[in-house]
């Protein structure tokens, strides 16, 4: 692997990194073609996952492809679909050699993609910037490995860990420019994920808002019993699809009128208090789901934290204190030792307007 | 002010800060003399508070100080104590031009210092990083304009603002690093101050270790009735001051079991549940602290925030969620609106070993 294959790889990364959460249930995918050191085609998988990343970039590289390298960060596809595979193409248009971050663990591909090139006589590069690659394609990885989407976990509080005064109120303890940060994580996850309570609390909209987004994130709620604020939530459902997960006693009545408006409604086992944390992002997995959003509240994230189902944390940390009687982040974890607590590390860190932002990852 | 005057008072505000922690009641200054572009002496005060930086500037100095540029970072004192006045020294040592950040409030120099080299014909240019004086210097000046010193809090949590599981265990949330880090900070602080909650909990020594401390802080615990652990703290009495701020109704027995150790007691009025976070301050600004770090724990952490007492934060952050029934870091405030928290402004943030650490100061 050469300090040029790296530069290249990183810049199909990059590309690759503008599908997150548009693609789904596809792979967020990033192609660059390289003639003579000279960048002739780019190229990333496209909203709903088609068009790919590699015919994008063949198609702008035209005639140029022709005895280039392609950077692909995952294995190109070998089956047919709506499409010709990938490989095909890359072999069609004449490019000599192929550098790939990861081989794709779909069973429908897994090593073919790179077989259909080297026996095309196409020189073949794998696992250049591997790690990098499976850290942005932890979702895709996630559902296809573990049969669930990759979870990210919002928290969004005042200094002492309190998202609402003890009366409720909430708006806003970070600042307008914490806010449109959340909108952009919105936007690159696959769906955004409330708890009922936080719901009924924030009647929340749960779109992205601002951005000028291509595809709106599903808005999940999870609910036992869909007691739920309708108005806004029903009012939206045309911008932005509604998935209502609820348990087995949830009523007819409520499952009728949201079915009429044009949500989807999905049964989940229940444990303890609440759903089933891991039957509920299986379900979303078998939906389709590779990354998930999750914005609370202290009782969906003490579920999720409890089950070990979050990958990211996101921190959002305002100045001030809020107190003990104030509303916790985090419900009750029911943790006795400090050696029992899931550990996470910290990834990056920066200020965002006033507030301080914190994104820590599963060790 | 030119750049270069700039240049040469932010070396003598670096020197200053050397003696934070180690001079009470006295400032911590820090002296730099220059003679054609060079630097010829340093000096900053000494621990316990004297001497004070410019007469240790001067004799390295010596003969090069005539004609030479002082900047010091506070006005030269103007009092005769137990040594002359060092605004007579500069003049004495034939200093053409002196440079000063901050007029001393303290009222026997305000603005003399300044006259005394005036007329004697040195220039004087004064207000050179004034900003960053008066925030280095703020404990001495609190003590000054408002009788009590700044104060520091400390809180040392997980991700969701904990600072003990459910049962008690704190050992370790944060790592090997950032406590080392919480020793460094104990001592550029004259004084640690405790509730006896956390003395009870952690019995905690409170002094500074592995760091070749000059001068220990105080050690300081508030605790209503003095109902404390024993051993520890009075068998390293000789080691630290330990000062016990107790209420009216504190038994006899104990007070004289801690006098007869060699610990100090302080009667605090009572306030709720509590003692009155104005008096406790007020009695140590009266005993001559500039600078006190509090180390909680949730219930004086509280009280103080409360009273609006707390002028600087300091947070550590662990990457792990221990939920709503582990110990709170802050306790109950009674906060019902959001406008009603105090805000603090984000002065600073980086990553200490596995922890994140950031400051926060009083808006």
């Amino acid at each position: 692997m050469t300090e040029t294959d790296r530069r290249f790889m990183a810049l199909a990364l990059a590309l690759a990194q503008r599908g997150l959460g548009n693609v789904w249930p596809n792979p967020a995918v990033g192609c660059v073609i390289v003639q003579g050191g000279r960048i002739v085609g780019r190229g990333f998988t496209q909203p709903g996952g088609r068009p790919h990343a590699e015919p994008v970039a063949l198609a702008q590289a035209g005639a140029t492809a022709r005895g280039a390298t392609a950077y692909v960060t995952l294995e190109p596809c070998a089956h047919h679909g709506k499409t010709p595979p990938c490989a095909e193409a890359l072999v069609a248009a004449g490019v000599a050699r192929v550098v790939t971050a990861l081989t794709d663990p779909d069973p429908r591909v897994s090593g073919r993609g790179h077989a259909i090139l080297r026996a095309a006589g196409v020189v073949v590069t794998e696992g250049v910037m591997a790690a990098e690659a499976e850290a942005q394609q932890i979702g895709f990885l996630s559902r296809l490995r573990l049969g669930r989407p990759m979870l990210t976990l919002k928290l969004a509080t005042s200094f002492d860990g309190r998202i609402a005064t003890a009366t409720g109120e909430s708006r806003w303890i970070t600042g307008p420019e914490a806010r449109r940060r959340v909108h952009g994580l919105r936007a690159c996850h696959d769906a955004v994920l409330v708890g009922g309570g936080t719901a009924r609390a924030d009647d929340p909209l749960l779109t992205v808002r601002g951005l000028g987004a291509v595809r709106q994130p599903v808005r999940i709620v999870a609910s036992r019993r869909l007691d739920l604020p309708r108005a806004a939530l029903a009012a939206s459902i045309p911008e932005a699809p509604l998935w209502l997960m609820h348990g087995p006693a949830a009523p007819a009545e409520a499952l009728d009128w949201w079915h009429n408006r044009g949500a989807r409604t999905f049964e989940v086992a229940e444990s303890g208090a609440g759903l089933a944390p891991l039957a509920l992002l299986s379900v979303l997995g078998q939906a389709g789901l590779t990354r998930v959003f999750c914005e609370g509240g202290g009782q969906l994230a003490a579920s999720l934290l409890a089950a070990d189902m979050v990958q990211d944390m996101v921190g959002f940390t305002a100045g001030l204190a809020l107190g003990a009687d104030a509303q916790a982040g985090v419900g009750p974890l029911g943790l006795t030792r400090l050696a029992d607590a899931t550990r996470f590390q910290l990834v990056s860190v920066q200020t965002v307007g006033t507030d301080l932002m914190h994104r820590w990852r599963r060790i």
